[in-house]
C-alpha cells in the first residue's frame, strides 16, 4: 500500500473514530444541551448516501467507515432526545 | 453526472454542511459545555489528512469537502476553547 493510500486510512479512521468521545461524554454527563441536533441528523443523512455511494462503487472502505460513523452519529441523535 | 455521483456530491454536501448548525449553536449561545474538545480536534487532524489525500488524487471535491470541513471544525474549537 503506498503512502498515499495510508494517508487516506489514516484520515477515514480520524474522521470515524472522531464521533466516539462524542457519544461517550454524552452517555457518561447525560447532558447534550450544546450539542446541535440538526448537525447530527444531516450527518446520519450524510453518511448513509455515502454509505450507498460505497456500495455502488464496490469500495469497502467507503461502506465500513460510514458504516461505523452512521451508528455512532444515530446514537449521538438518541443521547440527545434522552437528554434535552 | 450519472446518479451514483449525484448521490455522492449530495452525500458531501451533507457531511459538510452538517457542522454548520453546531458552529452557529456555539457562536450563538457562548455555551459548549456538552460539545466534545477532542472529537473536534480529531475531525480537524482527520480533515486535514482527507485534504492531502485529495491533492495527491487531483480531486476537488474531496479537497473542497475537507477543506470547508476543517475551517467549521476549528471554528467549533475555537468557541470550545473560548467558551469552556
Amino acid at each position: 500500500m503506498n503512502h498515499i493510500e495510508i494517508i487516506g486510512l489514516v484520515a477515514a479512521t480520524c474522521t470515524t473514530s472522531a464521533f466516539v468521545p462524542q457519544v461517550y461524554k454524552a452517555w457518561r454527563y447525560k447532558s447534550t444541551k450544546d450539542v446541535s441536533l440538526s448537525m447530527y441528523l444531516v450527518i446520519v443523512l450524510g453518511t448513509i448516501l455515502w454509505f450507498i455511494y460505497g456500495v455502488y462503487h464496490n469500495s469497502i472502505s467507503i461502506m465500513l467507515a460510514n458504516g461505523i460513523t452512521v451508528v455512532l452519529a444515530f446514537l449521538v441523535v438518541l443521547l440527545k432526545i434522552q437528554h434535552k
